[in-house]
């Protein structure tokens, strides 16, 4: 290998081939298992993607691609591989306000691109905790989902063209700018949420919002689950589409969040076993407070509420997400495994209750569970402890999450992927036909197996 | 092919083979050329499917899909094919009023699917023209619009989960129910909009969403172009999220629909260039009247708008999509050609007239354009005559209404497809690298080329 990344170091832009020291310290982070990879590659254009994947291909060396490196499920472990991070192609290089357009290259990081859309008056929706590092690049590869998946979809509903870079070198540019376009195969789905396996995206046409100019904001506490569904039907019903947020926190979660040294303080007076942060968006501020005021009392009435606060203040919203996006006191229980999985409302009490029992069964005294999630489309992440970091007692926990999620048609990954962590459940959420066509793209478009091999399923 | 029938013909359900006049008789469509068929196969299951195509799979019989048989672009031409019908398989199976998803097959008439998600309280939001004929089989597999993208999006979106069936037979069940999964390839894009050329789509679960409690409906004159993209941006941003149909009609489309022999009547008095038909959704009628009201009234003040008349009853409504759907108008300037395209907001204009000057240079005096369409997503509707049948002149229009897309970025196909029809302009929307990986897919996913073999692209 040393002659490929000799050749790479000609081939590439100053700066762009890291090894040694240089690239083991590229190779951290407090997020996931980055490995140690043979170098880190940094192109500064699609050119030079082309020309690193040209000779890994040739070589039949591995590749594996970097965004933030801050995924959940070792995507970007690069052990033996060559880390091809997309930092330095990090623009946004076009922002078309008239159309609601941004074009962007896929080391950008989220954060920067929604700052972006905003100072001119739009909205990129895509919102999650890892917004700070996580890159569009990474968003896309892992079809990123985040807060408000319920209103405007999930990364790939936000893609509408994209540029990758295929195995052997071959760049395709599929930089669709339309809303509707059936002209031929829709490509972008084979690199949004394909985890790199199938080709490094270079650069993405995302589509904005119209900015909403108002925003409403509350948090409730509800007395039994079967009126979160409710809950969230009148809200979606009676918002009448400007709902965009329904995150509910189990009382383990609430009480982690507002207990020392948590510095959050609960907005409501009363205790309940479950918390919603409801948030609406439109376009006339008084109008829409009105609207989501008499929602909320309604629910208030009807009972599927016990209490609410509703935010007063810029300050009072973003406490009420403070305590939501507070996720870093479930490490109080550390040690913890955080899961994240998908499955239909109906199916979520007895479910948790399940997991609960059976974790307390196994670990007596020990076990700790912490649930909150995006309701509002079936996700929750489970932060469980068992005060064990030994390898079998992960895999009983990890049995007891995911098994039963087999008989409700539930999904071991709603938005983190598969990746390394996930890849032996995989058959628990799909079927033997689907991982066989997974395998028959995987084939046709990297027959030598060098982009991301062994993620997703066993290379 | 005499045995392949005969084998059929004892392998599938009674009825389940149509040969010679029978055949004949069922390919028939004043929308779309169906060719001639060798059989005509109706199976009753998924399992009949996949004996179908296994039998023609072995004896490289090409196999052509078929739903409502009112597709535009000649998608379900059968010369020498078996034509595969659906319309046995058009069961609702499943409709799951409280997670508002909906499973059925295939060959379920859209309008079916929609009246009873409504008798349950629940929207599918898929609605176009065709909607008493065409099967949510070929929604999936032409990716259907219509009009109400742009709030919904396009069957793409509708689709959580579906069932195909390759071109072997092997049947991939990925009949996913949740909204966020992402364990493993989205599947379903492989068979959304490929037109029935990468598998048989033979059930779905659909996405249901909460049927509007308000149906506020406007018709708009508009003095100048500019307006029409301001009027789109305002309505998105003071609805706040309810806008659900933002139809254009040029003034020559209005004429012909509001002018005997056509039974419409015109909803405003003055005479505009351009007229839109507005539409919101939402979840409280009189706070979202008076929002529809306050937001038209402040487009009027501002002087996007000239004048408009608001439905005040549904009869009221229905009138004013009787003339958006009074399409059948345009045959008065018979022989027609009917164009559907998509391109910019900021390139309408331009192009409009661009297209209108080419067609009165080259045909002058016979040249007739009628232009509609839905704005909201970029999609216009462009009927064109110019007096004659040639397939020279055919061309000669081809090439001036799709030759200037290529320079603005704009598809030859918004929602229609490719088919046969457009098949030679498919490389003015998508480059040689993009079409190539369309054949990498196809040479995969169907070895033998047996399904629907020369549509989108030649075999």
């Amino acid at each position: 290998m040393t002659d490929l990344i000799e050749t790479l170091k000609g081939a590439l832009s100053p700066g762009g081939v890291l090894t040694g020291e240089d690239a083991q310290a590229q190779a951290q982070s407090r997020w996931t298992r980055l490995g140690t990879p043979l170098a880190v590659l940094r192109p500064v254009s699609t050119a030079e993607v082309s020309t690193i994947l040209k000779l890994a291909h040739a070589a039949g060396q591995p590749v594996v691609p970097w965004g933030g490196k801050t995924g959940l499920v070792d995507g970007a472990q690069a052990d033996g591989a060559l880390a091809l991070s997309l930092e330095r192609m990090n623009a946004i290089e076009d922002l078309d306000t008239a159309a609601g357009l941004m074009t962007v290259q896929a080391g950008c990081v989220l954060q920067t691109a929604c700052e972006a859309a905003e100072a001119l008056g739009w909205l990129l929706p895509l919102d999650l905790g890892s917004r700070g590092s996580a890159t569009i690049g990474g968003n896309i590869s892992t079809n990123a989902g985040g807060n408000r998946v319920l209103r405007w979809g999930m990364m790939r509903d936000m893609v509408l063209g994209l540029e990758a870079v295929l195995a052997d070198g071959t760049v395709v540019s599929s930089m669709n700018r339309l809303v509707k376009n059936n002209a031929g195969y829709d490509l972008k789905a084979l690199f949004v949420g394909t985890e790199g396996t199938l080709g490094v995206v270079t650069r993405a046409v995302l589509r904005l919002r119209a900015r909403p100019a108002s925003q409403d904001t509350a948090f409730v506490g509800v007395e039994a689950f079967d009126d979160l569904p409710r809950l969230l039907r009148r809200l979606e019903r009676g918002l009448g589409g400007a709902l965009s947020a329904f995150e509910v926190m189990w009382a383990d979660f609430h009480a982690l969040v507002t207990t020392p040294p948590a510095r959050g303080r609960p907005p409501l007076e009363g205790r309940y076993p479950y918390y919603v942060l409801v948030e609406s968006m439109g376009g006339e501020p008084a109008e829409d407070q009105a609207r989501f005021e008499r929602v909320l009392m309604g629910a208030l009435e009807d009972g599927e509420i016990a209490d609410a606060a509703i935010a007063k203040s810029k300050a009072e919203r973003e406490a009420m997400w403070a305590l939501r996006d507070d996720v870093a006191q479930t490490g109080r229980n550390a040690p913890i495994i955080a899961f994240d999985v998908s499955l239909g409302i109906g199916d979520m009490e007895a479910y948790v209750d399940g997991v609960r029992a059976a974790m307390a069964a196994r670990w007596p005294g020990e076990a700790s569970l912490v649930v909150f999630g995006h309701m509002g489309d079936g996700n929750l992440h489970l932060i469980a402890g068992m005060g064990s970091r030994e390898s079998a007692d992960l895999h009983a926990l990890e049995d007891i999450v995911y098994r039963p999620l087999r008989a409700i048609g539930g999904s071991v990954s709603a938005e983190h992927g598969i990746g390394l962590q996930k890849r032996e459940y995989l058959a628990w959420s799909r079927s033997g036909p689907e991982i066989a066509l997974m395998r028959t793209l995987k084939a046709s478009l990297d027959p030598r197996g060098i982009l991301n091999p062994g993620k997703v399923f066993a290379a």
